[in-house]
């Protein structure tokens, strides 16, 4: 049985170098990718926060889609969140050109009363001590799921680690998790980690795709989708967890078998972000698409 | 129906440093791995050569296997090759430390008669123009796969594409692979080589697993068999090359759901190797265990 979704993460003002071109002050974030991902699954309800600045209609983004815009906050006095980026020539290494939080240095929007019966929640990365006043303005969440990055790994280890009590599920690059587990072994990392109080690690491994580690010593390791056009990465993260998301709430369950069809939905979901800049390869697929490209996935996999 | 199977390939003194231990002067060498690896499946024809200064005697290596040794020959003039390596900590980069080619710069073993009808080849890693010389002695195989490295890409190159022309199946490493098609796209590489006249590609990932590309457009996706205890990664390819081709011998064919299962088989008992210096994890398994991992490696990847 379906059940509702929100996410809360950052909206931004992206600039992205790839060897095929640059995209200027195109949308990005990531409760932006993620909620269009999520969208061909179901209802989205959004909770973000935008400056005064921002040059992006939102209810035009989402027109046609079940994306609830009641949590987005525009502040008068603030400037959006800016990302620039440039990606190598093997489209796997990434530069950080330059970063402007503005105002997600401020404090986090407010997740609507209206939202606050969510019952599957995505926290996308932010600081731990957002996350948690996010997560605490949510009354008896099913499924809550988190994403972090290096540098709360880093300086911001205790409220993530007490995060990790009060959440289901943590969705991170291989990177982050042996950073996080401080260990190399994929596999051991994963382990370490769901030990910290989770029931489900999800290690996003890029083009090498991805391994799942569930609370009972379950297993799962799907490869990427074959891609032979990848212009622009940026966001395929936030899309697989979109499409993960999305998926989990439209079954309105987390047993193993849902999860795993979950993350092949998530794989094929991104692999259409990829194809292009900005939402542009995202925003111009189907959910008939995304269900073929699941058929073929499960063909080019299985033995 | 089960068919012959034939393997040409090194016979080696190793010298492995991992950050697990030293193995000095411990036997190794591509037909050996590719050998034991394929015993597991059926009966295994042997052409390699050693030095008179070796001192394995392989009829106890392989006492109890049914690999028949009638192509071994030992040169009482020369010396056995030898290869000393050391792994990173990440298991996954390794320097090599020294090699003496010895009697691999030496004319290559003979083919015996009775070997001539072998059906199932597989020419390791070596000069392509020796590749070309072994692949003579065999009368009318059924399906040839070769391994190949960086420098006989880089020079020799003409000799590689004349032998691609007569041969099946390339077995290499996806590094290899995309200096092979000048191309960093892996799906695209996979195409590209293709089309210099073999009917399969498989490009090994090493812990992401595999990528088979057949001549119809078919594709096959495969991660690692996932591995706690990594001890020496030696032979990991080799030995992934035996499952294979030892699976496709016993099963007497090569159309693309019996190719995408060995390429399973070369997975698992791949995974058997790296758990132990030389060929101590994989002489420890037994049919059953691969069989084991197989059904378990299907489970851990269909959703």
């Amino acid at each position: 049985m379906s059940a509702s979704l929100l996410v809360t993460g950052s909206i931004g003002i992206d600039t992205v170098r790839t060897p095929f071109g640059v995209s200027e002050d195109c949308l990005g974030g990531s409760s932006i990718y993620f909620s269009m991902a999520a969208s061909f699954f179901g209802p989205v309800r959004f909770v973000g926060v935008v400056g005064a600045d921002c040059p992006f209609d939102l209810n035009k983004v989402f027109a046609g889609r079940d994306v609830d815009l009641a949590g987005l906050e525009i502040r008068p006095d603030s400037k959006t969140f800016r990302w620039a980026g440039t990606y190598a020539q093997n489209m796997d290494d990434r530069t950080t050109d330059s970063i402007e939080l503005n105002v997600l240095a401020e404090a986090p929007p407010t997740v609507p009363v209206a939202f606050a019966d969510s019952k599957f929640v995505f926290l996308a990365n932010t600081m731990p001590k957002l996350q948690h006043e996010l997560l605490a303005q949510i009354r008896r969440p099913t499924f809550v799921a988190a994403d972090t990055m290096r540098c709360w790994i880093q300086d911001h280890l205790g409220d993530l680690k007490s995060l990790f009590k009060k959440i289901d599920c943590l969705i991170i690059n291989e990177d982050e998790a042996k950073q996080l587990a401080e260990e190399q072994n994929l596999i051991k990392a994963g382990q370490i980690i769901l030990d910290m109080g989770l029931s489900v690690v999800v290690i996003k491994k890029g083009e090498s795709g991805s391994l799942m580690c569930g609370a009972d010593g379950e297993k799962f390791l799907l490869p990427a989708y074959p891609a032979t056009e990848v212009i622009d990465p940026t966001g395929a993260g936030d899309s697989f967890a979109g499409g993960f998301m999305g998926y989990l709430a439209q079954a309105g369950k987390t047993d193993f078998a849902t999860l795993k069809k979950a993350i092949a939905y998530g794989t094929v979901t991104a692999s259409f972000t990829i194809t292009d800049f900005s939402l542009n390869g995202l925003s111009a697929t189907s959910r008939a698409e995304i269900d073929r490209r699941l058929q073929n996935l499960r063909k080019l996999t299985s033995f």
